[in-house]
């Protein structure tokens, strides 16, 4: 069931409901700008993640500024996109299950949509579907380009599957899918430096392959907000897949020389009880702002931190008791983790200087399938 | 947006889009009848705790079992039970705000609601959102009987903010909130023994002193599902606030002497990627699992682990290679924390001896405000 907006256009923020998801609107321009800037003498495409936003008003806004489509994890959110007017979408993430990809085909018919495979038995169930639809469905092979989670081996086994992908009828063979995940918030420059080449070598490799095979990677896409810099300037990858730069979390700030972006998104939150001196408590736990990667910051209050996250309640505690909200005040907590807080939140209250301009439904939220 | 059912009625459990909240039913109405069964001898009452399941479905089974209502942590949650046809709803937490106070005032007209203060100002905030209203809140003292969250210090404290209760024209003085959260996962019995005998003997001081100044608790609330059967021999608590016995997550079946529960609670998953032998990819990650109490534990499969949650990827592990499930199998997670779990999903998905026997929305889910 979507939930009542937290507000209403027009409102100043203090009087939003909390806990809300709010997005400073200049900061999140000013990282769409950035990125754009950066990309743009490497020639490289952005095709922004849309596992962080969920949102095609977000993706309309990205590619706006010059982002070629949108990526996504899950079949629901390639819908909520498509339905909202992305034409351009490539799950960049297995689908095997027979349901999910019946979906996904009958999606094709009104965006451009493509789909990773890394097994055999991947790529059958994509061609039956496709065959089902009566359409032809485009694939990419995803390597394992050192993360180890998903993805084929880089070379030969590479070549085999993307192999049978060209010689499937209904298919078309898309390209790499060749994302280092765990790659992302290694703190020191120096080791994302390392995981990069690590992964450009493979790639480079499967792609030199693929070419001696008559095979054309249209998509080498991978990257994200930790590395995009890296993988731009290798001249392999030719799409961008980073989401969390429109938002930039306090995870992603604890890298060693962070990605360059500004804290746009905000869990607004109240103090709804301080009974003591040196306490306060916030209306925001772990079910409003993620914890997976840490606790969220306590934005614009000096010596403030947040502690300690429960179901529904956040304590904060200061060395100076003097520092702490009191009890109605409100405070933004910078989520230690974008994607899955805005998971969380059924509306983005947008702000600037102060005042909420708009409200954008997080239209992907709860996409599991 | 509310996403698609993952199933429909009549379909076997392995036929369900994955990752979806399967809940085992033989299993459920056994932890029902289970905990009423516990309780009628003690003489007290469930208020079973809607955080936990967010369902007026699930709360009205309850209640058809000798629950007298329900406690919720958030206003959209007594929203929610309140549409769905529950009656007697009380609000266990603070609510300052007088946006949702006038919510909840409102929602009065249709059903019993509670609300709980540890501070004059939310007495205040009540008393005003009572009187624009034209009608009389309960309103219940929160004491700190231990856990150093939320409430103010038993005896007199507690016994001023009642009185303050008492004499507001548009209040009515309901007796005390009195939850050791901090409680219900000490690991060791005689730690959880402890910390009621503490809470207790606030609680008894407490009720003794308002009786002293003609003020009667009609409810003394409390107690969660690692501790209940202690509240409940006291004798002084008369209203017990369990919430997860439903369902029963990994977190509590980890305590020493852990509840007598099964687990009734799953996230249903499928394998999306086995790429190496030794490995396997689940689809359900943090963003279908909740994380923040450890990780999910895999059922039915020996030697089988979940050893790490990205936001839509679980990889599992065995000593044994041969024991793992292979690409398209299916794999029931056990929920570390069964509550923030629920909140991720929109749907239940009712399975008995592996058919699809209902499908009950998760009403309160997203409820933060």
């Amino acid at each position: 069931m979507l939930q009542h907006p937290p507000a209403e256009p027009g409102m100043r923020e203090e009087e939003v409901d909390t806990p809300a998801l709010v997005l400073d609107l200049d900061a999140f321009e000013h990282n769409l700008d950035t990125m754009a800037a950066l990309l743009a003498p490497t020639g490289t495409r952005l095709r922004a993640h849309a596992k962080t936003h969920k949102s095609p008003v977000v993706a309309l806004a990205q590619m706006r500024r010059g982002a070629v489509g949108q990526c996504v994890q899950k079949v629901a959110e390639a819908e909520a996109l498509a339905w909202g007017g992305v034409p351009d979408i490539l799950v960049s993430n297995e689908v095997i299950a027979p349901r999910k990809l019946a979906r996904l085909a009958a999606l094709s018919r009104i965006a451009k949509v493509a789909v990773c495979a890394d097994d055999e038995a991947g790529v059958r169930a994509i061609e039956a579907a496709a065959e089902d639809a009566g359409i032809r469905m485009t694939v990419l092979v995803e390597i394992d380009c050192g993360a180890g989670r998903c993805g084929v081996d880089p070379g030969p086994p590479a070549v085999a599957l993307a192999e049978r992908i060209a010689a499937s009828p209904h298919l078309i063979f898309g390209g790499l899918q060749s994302y280092h995940g765990s790659a992302q918030h290694r703190r020191n420059l120096e080791e994302r430096h390392a995981a990069i080449a690590f992964a450009a070598e493979g790639t480079r490799r499967t792609v030199e392959q693929l070419r001696q095979r008559g095979l054309a990677c249209a998509i080498v896409g991978g990257a994200g907000t930790g590395t995009f810099q890296l993988e731009a300037a290798t001249g392999i990858w030719n799409e961008i897949q980073a989401g969390s730069y429109a938002f930039m979390d306090a995870d992603y700030a604890r890298n060693g020389e962070p990605p360059p972006f500004r804290h746009a998104l905000f869990v607004l939150s109240q103090v709804m009880s301080a009974p003591r001196p040196g306490g306060a408590v916030l209306d925001a736990g772990h079910k409003a702002v993620a914890v997976d990667s840490g606790l969220p910051l306590v934005h614009g209050l000096a010596g403030v931190r947040y502690t300690g996250a429960s179901d529904e309640h956040g304590t904060l505690a200061a060395e100076d008791p003097a520092a702490l909200p009191r009890l109605g005040e409100k405070v933004r907590l910078v989520p230690g983790h974008c994607d899955p807080t805005v998971d969380r939140h059924d509306w983005y209250v947008g702000v600037r200087k102060g005042r909420v301009e708009c409200l954008w439904p997080v239209a992907a939220r709860g996409g599991m399938a």
